[in-house]
């Protein structure tokens, strides 16, 4: 880059942090009055929406699958702009075919819709993201490729507040961006919204007491899945197609799958983690990651190629120097013959998914017994629930103390998947140093055991639900196993939509559940209430075989025809 | 490997487990007497360098220079094998030239040797060795490249006791090999000697209750280093061509150093962990990692190569699937026009080395200036001081309480090491999860500090001393900071020998001390009680570049004809 290019990067990320921008500052006397600062912050929201130009009126009788409200609204422009795939626009917008400007003014507008749809957005950026999109197309057409991103408000952006969704928090101002920030500026990327994230980080559903909760575009009595859900229904709205999550227990995957997008949980130390706002930092037990969501499995790949193409391990030494691989992956592709070992695991044997899950794996086997170059392999689950038990005593080795502390301080009250994962939680407590190194170590000869029964396998990758059902009602994703299982062995682990919850998808009425748990689930369906939610699945590789994983996705849908249903 | 290999190996590598050698296990009665422990292991030693043919006297008026003393007793075949470097070995085994038995015989002659000099040998394993050369040479030409080799006495081994030196764990016996030692095995290695380690293995020095004090074997008043002191020891005396050692705070390299043999503290996550026997398992707030020690740099290379040839990431996910880089990797090595960019760090700006450690240093930096593809850059340390704060207070996270409960248990007094690194450390304390977090995160603003100076100062590789001087007197090694700095970037860093203390390295009589532990390193030294002591370097290199270290070494070596110093 040129040292003229250089500066006027440094201008553009400064202008992010135009102090018209921040709600004023409360005076500290105030602090006890959470609902005081939650309505600033919905004011401040609203009066970002305001900006976007031409307006969006107030929308009223929303429909129960509102992702058909867009195409009422938007130009013709505007739709085949937004729900064009991120790898297509980035070369639209390089070659000049489209403006910056014109690209990040209709993702903006959308943006303004699924907040008015779905509840999914803390702000806006269009001051700061049309004047760096004009910028760009006036100095930048050759030195970088435009794309307007949006994300999760915990990733730091200097000079705007960030609040990990606790009221307490709300006068944080990180004085720096986050790394992964830095770089995809650096990139020519355009940041044009943030989205919501629910109180503790630590819901898979997105409900705080700033904003409420975030539903789901294809059904709003459904969640957007949770914790990156902001991201996850504005993506699944059309209203951006590339945005950043972070993933701990299942915060990417939950609601890339319930809102019917991509989404990839890489493995730990590859992507940069510097810079974000949240309780535990300094925990090593499990490690939170960043990664994509996207409207395509391109936009995945463009996010992971981009960030590991800049050496973020220089500047953050606790990553991994591991390029992404542009090399084929898969048995056999160098030769051109690949000979895919697919391992299908349906039920992990704790909670049996609901039926429209199992149906749609079913399906994908079924396909797949003509294809002479995959070979499935049934899997046999190794001790799911031994897994959940460790991940569960780890995650809070505090007891909570911190997230406790958060919200107490100004009162707040708990949102109901606050206290089920914390207050309710048979295994978070106050642990000794003795006490976390002995579940260190029985974290690790469980991921012993579990590498022991792949490698016996002999399967390349593994087919599996991403969840116990599709998107739940609000208030009821209580099982976190099918997700947090990868957080624990930290396997990379690729989402990816492959239908939708049909009204054939009938409920069983004569099933005995095996535990509390399952039982829980089973009564939670029916295929009434969970009408038009997607059905995902996911993909799952050993440690460091991210690309492996995607490369497989692509191969699966190329043999299969996925997805089977298209959603804009 | 065919089915029958397979089956003999299984069978070798059992047949290290031969009951005969197991010490006789104690009444339970017994175990307040450690003395009476101590008396039967030293017993069981003993019996195992008895059971070596022919067999070796005791050795009388042994020499403050020790060094010497096999060229009086063994054969000039068995020098001759002895002093060969490992990689030169291995290949005259291979062809045939040698047979593995001899070489085998030739090394548990030698190390018996050591043993009566400088007391670094936990046990010998002869029955079990020679009759795994026996077998490789009848059946496995072919199948394995057979090389002895030596290993600290913490690396389990299936049947054989594994105590960390400490008394109350005599009696502890792993059922399964240390991941290490299979592939090693499998690679057609020959285990027949162990070596002693200090009290809590945390030590830069090796003394236990067991064994007493193993010393140098170029000045028996120093130490031999620690806590991988007795490999240190045997390597020095060519007793072992290469060994295995672990480092969490310098336990490889200080014994490398101390005793003029080469030693390598790889990037955590390389090589295979499983199956130590020691406290603080489960911890993760600072890695150990197991390397190297062997008499040439060819040694250490086919050690990384073999141990990661074997893909050890698959049994053990939790390592980083590296493999071990063959291609070039300094800059412009690929077009034959090397530009090293070397930095150098004299002095940490916290205790300032001993004269011959900074007059061997500048000899290197005087005759690189000649070289025209070496650019010297000097490099100011990055606050030093604060890596020795967050390291020591991350080590015994439990304030020492496994440590004090091991030598609790059998009333075995502490060496006076113990208790320096323990109970007289300030920075040990009992820590809550929260201190731990914290210290976390300033370990990794920290890491992340150090990581913009290195960017900063344009290096390749960092040159630098071991430790604040050569091989102290026994009890003394009281500065970890020229290691331990390492460890906590976890930073790969290579030893090699490059000098001795000569004469003319006079101590400063006018040097007015910074602190008091300046005060106390500057008092220990005088040229005459520190005669014929080894100096050594470290190479250091960014997180995960361990090749490019080793290969920086050579192309010094090359440039300079190093090592200056020959010693057998």
């Amino acid at each position: 880059m040129s040292s003229l290019a250089s500066a006027l990067y440094a201008r553009l990320h400064s202008s992010l942090a135009s102090p018209s921008m921040l709600p004023s500052p409360p005076p500290s006397a105030s602090i006890g009055s959470w609902k005081s600062i939650a309505q600033r912050a919905q004011n401040h929201r609203d009066e970002t929406l305001a900006a976007v130009q031409p307006p969006i009126s107030d929308i009223t009788d929303i429909p129960q699958d509102s992702t058909s409200v867009p195409e009422t609204i938007l130009t013709a422009d505007e739709l085949s702009i937004t729900e064009s795939d991120p790898e297509k626009l980035i070369t639209r917008m390089a070659s000049g075919e489209l403006s910056s400007v014109q690209v990040t003014n209709a993702f903006l507008r959308r943006a303004a819709i699924a907040q008015k749809l779905v509840n999914c957005v803390t702000e806006l950026l269009p001051e700061a993201a049309l004047g760096r999109a004009a910028s760009l197309d006036a100095y930048l057409k050759e030195h970088g490729k435009p794309l307007p991103i949006s994300t999760k408000e915990m990733i730091n952006i200097a000079g705007l507040t960030c609040n990990a969704a606790f009221i307490s928090w709300h006068d944080r101002v990180p004085d720096s961006n986050a790394h992964i920030l830095d770089i995809l500026l650096d990139a020519g990327c355009i940041l044009y919204a943030r989205t919501t994230q629910p109180q503790t980080l630590m819901h898979l559903e997105t409900s705080s007491n700033y904003y409420g909760t975030t539903v789901n575009p294809f059904n709003r009595n459904l969640t957007s899945g949770g914790s990156s859900g902001g991201e996850g229904a504005l993506v699944g709205m059309r209203g951006s197609c590339l945005g950043i999550g972070t993933d701990i227990g299942g915060s990417i995957r939950s609601p890339a799958a319930n809102n019917g997008v991509y989404g990839l949980r890489p493995t730990s130390k590859r992507l940069p983690m510097q810079g974000m706002t949240a309780t535990m930092l300094g925990s090593e037990h499990i490690l939170p990651v960043i990664g994509p969501l996207s409207t395509s499995l391109g936009g995945i790949k463009l996010f992971m190629k981009t960030l590991l193409d800049a050496q973020p391990w220089i500047r953050e030494p606790s990553l991994v120097p591991l390029p992404w691989k542009t090399a084929p992956q898969l048995p056999g592709s160098e030769k051109g013959k690949v000979k895919l070992r697919l391992g299908v695991l349906t039920d992990d044997h704790v909670v049996r998914p609901h039926p429209p899950i199992r149906r749609a794996i079913n399906d994908i086997v079924s396909k797949l017994s003509g294809i002479p170059e995959i070979e499935v392999i049934p899997f046999v689950p190794y001790n799911h629930d031994e897994a959940w038990t460790i991940i569960s005593s780890l995650y809070f080795a505090d007891g909570g103390a911190e997230e406790k502390a958060a919200i107490g301080a100004s009162r707040e009250p708990w949102r109901p998947l606050s206290k089920f994962i914390i207050t309710e939680n048979p295994n978070v407590k106050a642990l000794s140093i003795k006490e976390i190194w002995d579940l260190t170590i029985r974290r690790d000869e469980y991921r012993d055991g579990y590498a022991r029964r792949w490698t016996e396998s002999g399967i390349d990758v593994l087919l599996c639900p991403v969840g116990p059902g599709a998107a739940p009602p609000i208030d009821s994703a209580r099982y976190w196993g099918y997700t947090a299982q990868w957080n624990l062995l930290d396997y990379p682990t690729l989402v990816a939509p492959v239908s939708k919850v049909l009204p054939t998808d009938v409920a069983e009425t004569e099933y005995q559940p095996r535990n509390e748990q399952d039982r829980y689930n089973h009564q939670l369906y029916d295929a009434v209430k969970y009408a038009n939610a997607p059905v995902s699945i996911q993909l799952v590789g050993r440690r460091y075989e991210d690309e492996k994983v995607v490369e497989a996705m692509e191969y699966l849908q190329e043999k299969l025809g996925l997805p089977w249903a298209e959603y804009v």
